[in-house]
């Protein structure tokens, strides 16, 4: 057979879930010479990937590395390394990643057991509550930015209980960090997994995690091997570290990308970041309310980069949303699951979150709503 | 704390195991705009992408796609989608990469029986044969170009005594894809993966996989979960085929990359490109004698694009490759397990395998040893 034509893709506005708008300089990182998985220049990319990651996760922890696969390979990332058949996992599900962590998990082998709160709703502490004083999880699980339904989940309330009852708190921070505070030491969350392609402004294929001490210390004293080996963080971090035993070879230009992400992160710095996703989000919201597009969400718990609003009752949802495509080179989120046709998923993340393009995006949903 | 200095890699020249030398076109398309995964210009990637992947796996197979991981991922969704605990496995052992499939199979809980020989050598069809007729397998897998050793497999006579027994038959072709003939239909490969990094002289970061119609149907017929949620090819074919539901959001420029790796490869021609592969291999050899330095393989199973000599007994391996470092900006690699410090293994692959490579690299080690 012939080659295929050469790739030549449209240059879309990317307002949807996921991935958001890539930074130019990491673009540009993304062909920069490739060297070997060994090579002291690669070691040295590594090492500040390493310590920018603490800094974006504001923590302390000496593992945190990105792993090599998406958000939901970091998802299993830690409930592989941490399950072993027969644990039981309390999980927080309000959405569809709280739903997708349930799978993850109980193909681990564990006993799970869930909190469950409407989709575009938060869960309660007080559930948790319960459910922690009648049996002993060795992890509770919830999501930050729930990215299928808008929801910012408080976390502290939650960490509190979970370790009054010396339960270990697993956060899922694939949509937030970098858009909000996710501060992990603060916080006191044991486990905590991203993605590159949300707030960070990167393409797709890594995903951040960090493990505190006592969870690397539950990771050592597991009986069972992980059952995955490409995702065994006991392996894993013998090349992060100072051993630099191979293990596989690292994806080398999405650690460049990476790069490039977290220094244009830390050169803006973090507060500013979050304050320019809260700003943008305020901007978004009274915009769309002058077309009378309502929040899905409630104010209080609105996750400022990824936002829901109404699909207005006399409006086809699909149609919209191609045209967004096709007229405006705009992409936006449909529903999922329960909230599929009612819902528009708007991602203002990273360096998409810019008035302008909340501006385009009204500018475009007049003309078609 | 502040971010890092910008990423400034040497220009090396790639002449190690992998990563090889990657194609420019390859490098610049990483930086073309990143769209949605499900965006209509990306399902056209994905489309082309598997097409072009059947053409250079040679096969007819639906499932043929690039998992969203470097090529150990790829050998983990081969057992991790084929076995189910208690099913019996056959393992060829003559190097680093068949060990490893013996870790990856137990995890997934197969009970792995061995076939194993001195790592150099090939493994011999006449003790495939032996545990055969002993035993009843579910699969047999090996290696097809070990990287460690150097040694090009011979598959064709394996697998006729594989499909006498009725197992399956699962080929790691990592090294060889693109590099030498991999003829998965012609051969009666029933299952294999690779990797992006070696003779398709694409950055690390995906493993193309293919699964034929009597592989894809035992998948189907598992009576357990795959324990990978993110390798779990029941969930991937539903967004690689026509229904398109989302999985996981695919690395988008990695499969650019792939895209324009597999373009340059189908441009050449793959008859083309094996003779290549072929031609400057010999160059090597014979330059490579004129300095004293001999094959480490026996003539008749050596992988061309993988070559493994031995250091000569005066010479300190590890302080000659940091000098090809140093001096040179050329990498090679080291010896694995049993040939550690006795074998350098050099890459001659996909983009890198060219004359002036081989030449470059005897002038320098003319100096050196």
């Amino acid at each position: 057979m012939p080659a295929a034509p050469k790739n030549n893709p449209p240059l879309r506005r990317l307002l949807g879930p996921g991935p958001s708008a890539v930074n130019p300089r990491v673009l540009e990182s993304l062909s920069l010479p490739v060297v070997g998985h060994l090579d002291p220049a690669f070691l040295q990319i590594m090492d500040q990937n390493m310590a920018m990651l603490r800094e974006v996760f504001q923590t302390k922890n000496r593992l945190a590395l990105p792993m090599s696969g998406t958000g939901s390979a970091g998802m299993e990332t830690c409930f592989v390394n941490l399950i072993e058949p027969g644990d039981a996992v309390l999980i927080g599900v309000n959405g569809f990643f709280g739903t997708r962590m349930v799978d993850v998990a109980q193909r681990c082998g564990a006993q799970v057991d869930t909190v469950e709160a409407q989709w575009g709703t938060a869960l309660d502490p007080a559930q948790f509550r319960a459910a922690l004083a009648k049996k002993h999880y060795k992890l509770v699980a919830i999501v930050h930015a729930e990215t299928s339904t808008g929801v910012l989940q408080p976390v502290e309330e939650v960490s509190r209980l979970v370790h009054e009852h010396d339960s270990l708190l697993l956060v899922d921070a694939v949509t937030s960090l970098g858009g909000a505070p996710v501060r992990v030491d603060e916080w006191a969350i044991d486990v905590c997994y991203s993605c590159t392609q949300k707030c960070l402004s990167c393409p797709p294929g890594l995903s951040p995690v960090t493990f505190n001490e006592r969870a690397v210390e539950l990771v050592r004293k597991r009986k069972t091997k992980v059952q995955s080996w490409y995702l065994d963080l006991s392996m894993i971090e013998k090349y992060w570290g100072s051993e630099r035993v191979y293990h596989h070879t690292a994806p080398i230009s999405m650690n460049y990308a990476l790069h490039e992400a977290l220094r244009v992160a830390l050169e803006e710095g973090l507060e500013a970041s979050w304050q320019r996703h809260r700003e943008v989000h305020g901007v978004f919201v009274r915009e769309m309310r002058k077309l009378e597009l309502e929040p899905a969400v409630a104010e209080s718990i609105r996750a400022p980069m990824i936002n829901a609003i109404r699909v207005p009752e006399n409006v086809d949802d699909a149609k919209v949303r191609q045209r967004l495509y096709d007229e405006f080179n705009i992409e936006i989120g449909a529903g999922l699951g329960p909230l599929k046709g009612k819902i528009w998923r708007v991602g203002l993340m990273g360096d998409g979150a810019r008035v302008e393009n909340v501006e385009l995006l009204a500018k475009a949903l007049r003309q078609l709503i």
